[in-house]
């Protein structure tokens, strides 16, 4: 079920993520590891949080010719290099193909984005399956051809139907979930499953409207402006990490209708870069604070 | 002491701005009005607000050869139109020159952006004076040619210094007041000389981070955007209904100091088009909220 | 095949669109028209071109009780108030269903997002047909369960092929065409039975990098922001009347690849916008310049 | 006359701004000629130019403890790494204080930016002279303590006009020129004094409306975006490496001389961010393009 339009990028590549208490030599360490391993280093982006005093990176190297094989890398790297500076690190590697899950209420604008990108070939995943606590988007799952699997939720079933719903994204491996307009409070112990691993789009600028209703609360305001947020999901609610934000112009013209109308094309594209920043793996969290690197 | 351009516009027009419960014909009677005395419309913006059934409008008329003379238009608007509606209005006509103060701490930039922006005759404003609670910016204002009243404020003094502010803007025959990064909290009762007539203009996208510090606040919480919001003063702070926002896109490479040095500009921008929108008369207010016409 | 959420909307309105030389009482004329038959007036909006001298209106009022049956409120309006004054004007009702074509050749980002939204009932509109010069995105357009026709274009067959797409959208009775990424230009024969009524989308800000790769081009100049427009089609090559430009910001990080990644939410959001406002009766055209009504 | 709020950076840093074309090992051969030298990273910006295989950084490391010094630095890289790898490269150190002339002609919107920015401190420069062709803002000037030379300018007199301007900047050690709004073509011989030193602002969005009156050219277009553009001045008019842009919305409502008025705005924030990424050693160009470091 992958559709990516590339199915065999002419480089395979490397990715670590790395983020350690700051101290001297690390980018030296880094990329000399990669070096005398014959890597060619293709990108590097590197940045030292001076508060928190964090040290963040992200490298990308051509692994032609790269003398550790992929799946010895990460145990070279964490004995040569991580250990003795304290590195949390994550590896990828470019012809992975991620498998999502997406989660779904009633609106489908965001859903629909999604399967097109991904039918369409955009994004290099695998989507075998969408959960929702309602049926009414499943002619929409049918028409992609993606299974949709309908798990009402009331309080007396939550705490059932979330362990279902972990089963399913077990049986699917999934390793990361998306929440197009989930409008569902998921419990801490199914966020503990996937830390940093569940995307929500919010249909406000946060911290502004944080909560339902985000565009009725706008209009009662007066803004001028409305937003989207699209963050990973922590048990404190829409206080994740944002990972991307974006804002677009109203006036004391528009109804909450027409903030509803023109924030859904906010809530898409910034769920979909959200998506795609994941999965290009840029993005780096500490402290409940992203590092998107770019 | 005004630079305004242009000194005498070509056209001498008046501008009504009203508002008032919806009903049918409100645009008729008030179109009948000024065309049966002979003025020929140069803009009508009007809006509806369904939510709240408040009817708003924005009409301009040249006054070339109107019957009724200036000073008299309002009396008879009221009599003949305003009162059986139930209208709230107000009257201003294009060659007057509003006279402004504005008040300062210690940052400079805002102040700068007025000053220069006055100087060049962008604005066509009388600007008698400058009140502060600190000396610092006194060579600025010196620069300009402006007065600038040091009035130190503490807990103790705050009545009898905010009685010497009121004292002064009434002297000078101030219209309006501007806060450019003015860092004290106004009393009810000072607020209440100027309802609708003092701009402030806050260095965050309210409602987020209301308050001190909200650069700090916004690094904390990792936001990918920031912004300003100008907005008229009302006595619950950072509450007032908004007269204009913009925002600017940051990144977690911006410290503390970046997301300032960033914020300046939109601060000054702002801050700049809210005097504009207001010296346009293009500024309605009802219900803690703004119309801002086109 | 009209999938509008809301089939009876509550209040049933007519829209004028007008615009004519500028002179006194226009504004008086219509809205006295309105308002002698018993309308009610629900939006104004009016603007003069002073370089112009032309005057612009659109005007919306309720139905409910209006004195002159709809089908003759246009022959009234002409003879009582646009004859004399040498209107231009166009009569919408809020009940119509118009009828839209989509021209595509290969890409398909833009027809997705057309159809979602179509099938989604954002727009009151019947999509009874799409055109295509390439058979690519026929499953698209069958997943939405909307008849495609191939007509392949090459030099010899092109003025053969536009006689069968006349001969389709006349078939259709279609009101307005959208060109959404079609990649043929359209002969000045078949433009003249569209007037106003095709809509395109151009991958650029125009008029920087008109006609074809505006991507490379803008990827070569080096620019720092890249954008979309949407226009109607006129002989002159991507000339047409704007109706909706938007951009983003790109950095020397971007491909050109990238360019088209990121200009695809561009265009597809330009687009839309565009759609919007031609269906909301909100676009008014004089001097190859729109004026777009809020 | 330097106004910098911060005299004594409590960092003193060298920057490296390198391209090349290409290779293997790149960025670990600099990495080691800092680190083997005692150097600490501070920032490491890196981007690899595919289509065109030009390499390009932007390196910083804290001097303190650096074993080379600071006037030989140039010399050593030069010999043990720029040499092989046939880098193009340019050194500059936190603590410069870099010497910036302004050429202005009547407008001032851009001068008093510039120079509340300078007085205030926000950049660290010294500014010791402004040049024009016309005496209209000498008052500027005098305000502010600059000395302000008047070279008017025709046809005639060009040439020799130009030889007192570069005498009077060689006079006063300047490294780069600002034209802030100054309407004056420079000669190709006056340009090749200053490579990638000169930066202007243009009032378009570039490469849309080159030349004189973009704004006019902007509105007969019937544009809904206007823009400024930042650049290196090269010979060719208006095609210079383009260092920043951005843009605003428009309507159909904005004459010429709103559009002058709104993109005064633009003009001023443009510029400044321009005159900041130059001071901030992150611009680098090659092939008339521009690398922003960030």
């Amino acid at each position: 079920m992958s559709n990516a339009k590339n199915e065999s990028p002419t480089i395979r590549s490397a990715v670590l993520l790395i983020h350690c208490p700051d101290q001297k030599g690390l980018i030296a360490r880094v990329v000399d590891f990669i070096l005398k391993n014959s890597g060619n280093v293709l990108h590097l982006d590197q940045h030292v949080d001076l508060e928190r005093q964090v040290f963040s990176m992200r490298i990308e190297w051509d692994l032609e010719g790269f003398v550790i094989p992929p799946e010895k890398i990460g145990e070279y790297f964490q004995t040569l290099v991580a250990e003795q500076a304290g590195m949390h690190w994550a590896m990828h590697f470019s012809d992975e193909t991620p498998r999502m899950a997406i989660f779904v209420s009633k609106q489908s604008h965001c859903l629909y984005d999604i399967l097109s990108r991904w039918q369409d070939g955009e994004w290099r995943i695998e989507l075998p399956l969408i959960i929702s606590n309602h049926p009414d988007l499943a002619h929409v799952a049918e028409q992609f051809g993606i299974k949709y699997h309908v798990l009402p939720i009331d309080k007396a079933s939550r705490q059932q139907q979330e362990q279902k719903q972990l089963q399913l994204l077990a049986e699917h491996k999934i390793e990361f979930v998306v929440l197009a307009r989930y409008m569902q409070v998921l419990s801490d112990e199914f966020i503990s499953h996937y830390p940093n691993r569940i995307i929500n789009i919010h249909h406000s600028f946060l911290p502004a409207f944080p909560g339902s209703r985000p565009y009725h609360s706008a209009h009662q305001r007066g803004v001028k402006i409305i937003g989207a947020t699209s963050h990973y999901v922590t048990p404190e609610l829409d206080a994740g990490p944002i990972i991307e934000q974006d804002v677009g112009r109203i006036s004391h013209k528009d109804s909450v209708e027409e903030l509803v109308r023109k924030g859904r094309d906010l809530e898409k594209v910034v769920l979909a870069r959200a998506i795609w920043n994941h999965l290009s793996r840029k993005c780096l969290v500490y402290d409940n604070r992203t590092v998107i690197f770019d």
